[in-house]
């Protein structure tokens, strides 16, 4: 693990996060939501969706209430984080240090020392792998029998654009909202940073990126379906950000069981990575917190039992979080693929990917609520809804 | 890998197989049906079925015509395919060779020597990874971008025993047919042997495994589910037998793609491992074989088409028989949990556990046929049927 706080740019994960009520409970429960939320987040109070012609039209999360996402950036809820777990006289941070090998039943670990050849070995009563979707811990517990794993790239991969603040130092677009491109079988999205700039992703299938290979066809290919965003980001930065790196894979991660008798558990993405598409990857991990927390208070420590029943009440919330982020993905490319005026028209208005606007209710529950994930999808009024709007 | 002629019983694997059409066809083609089907095979015309009375039911697999099923030992069969492999001058086995490392783009790969401490190194052109459910080859294709992959174990388990011949050296039971004991949420089958023994294989929750902790209670069990088989296998052979191992856990892995660009393919179990509950494992495994070297003619020896077009077309069929060995076995676990009589006699009569009698014509096309897996599948006909049969 690199200390954050002193390293560059990390290729491959995102500036900017969205955060949403799941996360913030669990900052609140460490006291940090002042410093996270209230100080640095930047609330988006809804969607504002770009047409073609360069219109805006913004769609509030719940135009009854205030609710907000926040979007904060990951380099600084790392430092604020690591920060305040310095804070603690029972805590040690090692940094550069990569494990290569475990032994997870007896608490044995070997880590190899970044950038010099020397291993060092440690044991631990419990190994709490939080080691991200190509988790080192995980790959032990594969070897275990009876561990279900599964992974899913999806055809879509993503790449990171900078739109940087006006002359006037200040924000190109309306900063409180999560703005979003819908163009059917790919779409752009930019979530603002504090220092009114905005981070600008685009998904898009790999193949679309690849035919995009040199600065006429990425100017063509932006004017014809992004004219407005290329005026804000300017085509000289469009061009070297667009070439300096290569897109991005997604991919989904589901297995069971998240731990090992009493030794060994697996949190976040390292036991459940997924697609972005519901904004729930960073607010689901941060939820493994506070839940892995109140069960250890419930059953004073116990460990034996908390790990149980953290990994089978925990997977099930989790696959269907990774079930609703990945149906939100499919469902798009299959009406995009069903070529029908009608559909068509669903898709450009109604924006089924990322904005599941005829999952009202359940993206609320999803994204400012505590409920389980697997109550809320089992919610009988979304998936009646759902059957209606999809299927008939 | 070892060399079987010269090694004793293999711990996980079962000792006798049921061959079927897809494997046989491969077989003709290289030359050893004859050896390995008409001499050594025993034939089974059909399923017997063992109620709990005793009394016995013979269930032919195509009433209309004889075609058989055979019952193969696994070390025969490894034997006839080594020594058949030994006869090309341009083939060199190398047994006790462990993978441990490889660089599948660059074609190189380290072998361990077993016993020593010693590593080999080794180029290849193609590295086509025939290793089994547990594949070093696919664990280093797993972690190119984009491989798709997922495991589950299922509930069940199973450990072999022994029913001996009779004191006459006959067969104990009717020898030409693959024999099932089914009870629901367990199992046994059994399948002959050439020196007039019979491998029998219980299926049952681990947790009734470990239930069964002492002779006494293993003696009960037996005695109140399989009495007629106690009689046959001998009560000192069973205690002996059933303690002397642990069962077996049972998985299903699928992954995509099956190749690395023009350097690396996987077959049979490495690619596509399926719990047993259709009897295809080893004759899709043959399959391939028979599939890959059609390619390489039809493509000569074009690796990067035919590694592609292979991978392509074959995930699909394998997947198909993969998801309809699993379905097979949710299915009869399903119906057996709705406790309502008419579905518990429908279990105990019609046996959907490894006899779909629903699906024939869908049995009868995977068993006895060299129809694409998936295509047997998209047979709208069963499709209907099982609708029919099961939803209602």
């Amino acid at each position: 693990m690199l200390d954050i706080r002193k390293s560059e740019y990390v290729r491959g994960r995102s500036i900017n996060l969205a955060l949403s009520e799941r996360g913030i409970r669990a900052l609140k429960q460490v006291g940090l939501q002042d410093e996270l939320v209230n100080h640095h987040g930047i609330p988006m109070k809804g969607r504002m969706i770009h047409n073609l012609d360069g219109t805006r039209k913004p769609i509030p999360y719940d135009p009854r209430s205030n609710q907000c996402i926040y979007s904060v950036s990951r380099r600084y809820l790392n430092e604020v984080l690591l920060s305040a777990t310095e804070k603690f006289p029972n805590v040690s941070l090692h940094f550069n240090h990569k494990l290569i090998n475990a032994n997870l039943k007896e608490g044995r670990m070997t880590f190899q020392m970044t950038g010099t050849n020397e291993n060092a070995l440690q044991t631990a009563d419990l190994i709490v792998g939080a080691d991200g979707a190509f988790s080192t811990v995980r790959h032990h517990l594969m070897k275990q029998p009876m561990f279900d794993y599964s992974q899913t790239y999806i055809e879509h991969g993503y790449l990171e654009l900078c739109m940087p603040p006006t002359s006037d130092g200040d924000f190109a677009m309306e900063p409180n909202y999560l703005h979003i491109w819908p163009r059917g079988t790919f779409m752009m999205i930019a979530l603002p940073n504090q220092d009114h700039s905005w981070t600008v992703t685009l998904f898009m299938p790999f193949p679309d990126f690849e035919s995009l290979d040199s600065p006429t066809r990425l100017l063509k290919f932006f004017s014809q379906h992004f004219p407005d965003a290329v005026a804000l980001i300017g085509k000289h930065r469009l061009i070297a950000d667009f070439f300096a790196i290569t897109p991005f894979p997604l991919l989904s991660i589901k297995c069971k069981p998240y731990h090992l008798d009493n030794t060994t558990l697996i949190i976040g993405d390292a036991a459940h990575a997924m697609v972005p598409f519901y904004g729930q990857g960073m607010n689901a991990g941060f939820e493994d917190c506070r839940l892995l927390d109140e069960l250890l208070l419930v059953h004073n420590y116990n460990l034996s039992t908390v790990l149980q029943e953290f990994s089978a009440s925990r997977q099930r919330d989790a696959e269907a979080i990774c079930d609703l982020a990945m149906y939100n993905y499919l469902e798009m490319r299959d009406l995009v693929n069903r070529r029908s005026f009608l559909v068509r028209k669903k898709v450009d208005n109604f924006l089924f990917w990322l904005l599941p606007n005829i999952w009202v209710p359940l993206y609320l529950s999803v994204s400012f609520t505590n409920i389980g994930y697997r109550q809320c999808m089992d919610n009988k009024q979304w998936q009646d809804r759902v059957s209606e709007s999809v299927f008939n």
